[in-house]
């Protein structure tokens, strides 16, 4: 049976998350079942990356095993055509190996996390995007941010329902970064590791606000991480900001 | 009665437009009645451009009269907590002299039209820009706009309903900007004049991406202004692409 690499992007608003569920939808259930319009037959596929309700794909990885000897390009085409009510769609398809694995082969996660400040709500941005009211200290922020980066025990970080084995965990990159625009303000977190604990990167926006807002100091990120405490950790932000942007393999499928 | 500017940001899906109507929601019907929670009584603001059904605005100008003085960001703020599950917002509010009028002391008006090419299709930008799947050449598309730049005759890029009095105007900009992404290319059309016909932007736009796909030369453009024809322009496109960007006054009622 040939394997394909999908490249997924959804928008997450109306899935109970990237997992099947049994009486609601999700983006997985999507693509299965515009599989079986394509080859009948129960279908599972895997994904680098679990998101919750709410979380968006912009370069989800996910794969799948077909009967048909299927061009990639056909393949995507055909699963966009049942997909075009679903707000999910497949923006690249790529034949792999029978060793890639979505989940176990990718060697590095990149989310995304958009946070806008402005008075007014939003509109265009509803439900793309996190509103805060009071505009932030970006500085602030990276300063809390860099006392992330490296080897840690991220208990503090992690939802208490979070499956991982250890909570011990590299992170490579949390980056700060500020864009004005005419009446308002957006802070994009920029965060990458190999794996990540379940709400990690919402536990950290969530509690790196507080520092923007001069709540906390970015000191007191470096006290909450050391209580390995989940209490310790900042409010844990809403999911219509987070993205789950790429996904690294030793060998990029796409290239 | 104090006159306010007020700077208004909308999502368009969902409104028959901005005009009000008497039997579908409009983002002047939405306004006024936010308005009339304020001080109850009928309401009638005036602004600089009346967008079509599904046009967005990002910094439409619109001008209302009240009874008490407020302080505009009071009135702003009190808008928005009326308007909050109705994807408009007011993003900037500014007393002004009774002399300022939101449409007719407007001395220019700037668009923004986004156009998507990509295969699949769109999930977060769904409703926010014109998706076509081919790529297209912007270099051709901006020889085809310069020849529509000046004082010109466009009956040709006019709606047959529109009621300007003269369908001689001058466009001072339609400038193609293409911004490549992962899996997509988008073409951001800027267009400014002092005031525009019905469905101009939309008729440049429909015939400007026949030259991008390559069905028309940018000369083709040319002969179908020179006709002064309303059949020799090219299909007009849908309005999920337009957004309303700004409108300049002769002094800025919000610096």
């Amino acid at each position: 049976m040939p394997r394909f690499a999908l490249k997924v992007e959804y928008h997450g608003a109306g899935y109970a998350g990237w997992q099947r569920q049994k009486d609601q939808p999700s983006v997985q259930g999507a693509i299965e079942t515009a599989l079986a319009k394509l080859e009948p037959r129960a279908h599972t596929i895997a994904a680098a990356g679990r998101t919750d309700a709410g979380v968006h794909g912009l370069g989800q990885v996910a794969h799948c095993d077909m009967e048909k000897d299927w061009a990639p390009f056909r393949l995507s085409e055909a699963l966009n055509y049942h997909l075009k009510e679903a707000r999910v769609a497949i923006v690249d398809c790529a034949l792999v190996d029978e060793e890639f694995h979505a989940r176990f082969s990718a060697t590095e996660r990149r989310y995304l996390f958009r946070l806008i400040s402005r008075r007014a709500p939003l509109t265009h941005d509803r439900g793309l995007a996190w509103h805060v009211k009071q505009e932030l200290d970006a500085a602030a922020m990276q300063a809390g941010a860099d006392q992330l980066i490296g080897l840690h025990d991220f208990t503090t970080f992690r939802s208490s329902i979070c499956q991982a084995e250890s909570p011990v965990k590299t992170l490579d990159e949390l980056r700060v970064e500020e864009v004005r625009r005419a009446n308002e303000v957006e802070y994009q977190f920029n965060v990458r590791a190999r794996s990540f604990l379940h709400n990690q990167v919402r536990s950290f926006v969530g509690t790196l606000e507080r520092v923007g807002a001069g709540a906390w100091s970015p000191e007191d990120v470096t006290r909450a991480l050391d209580a390995r405490d989940r209490a310790a950790c900042g409010p844990v932000c809403p999911p219509e900001g987070l993205y789950l942007a790429g996904v690294t393999y030793p060998v990029d499928p796409f290239a």
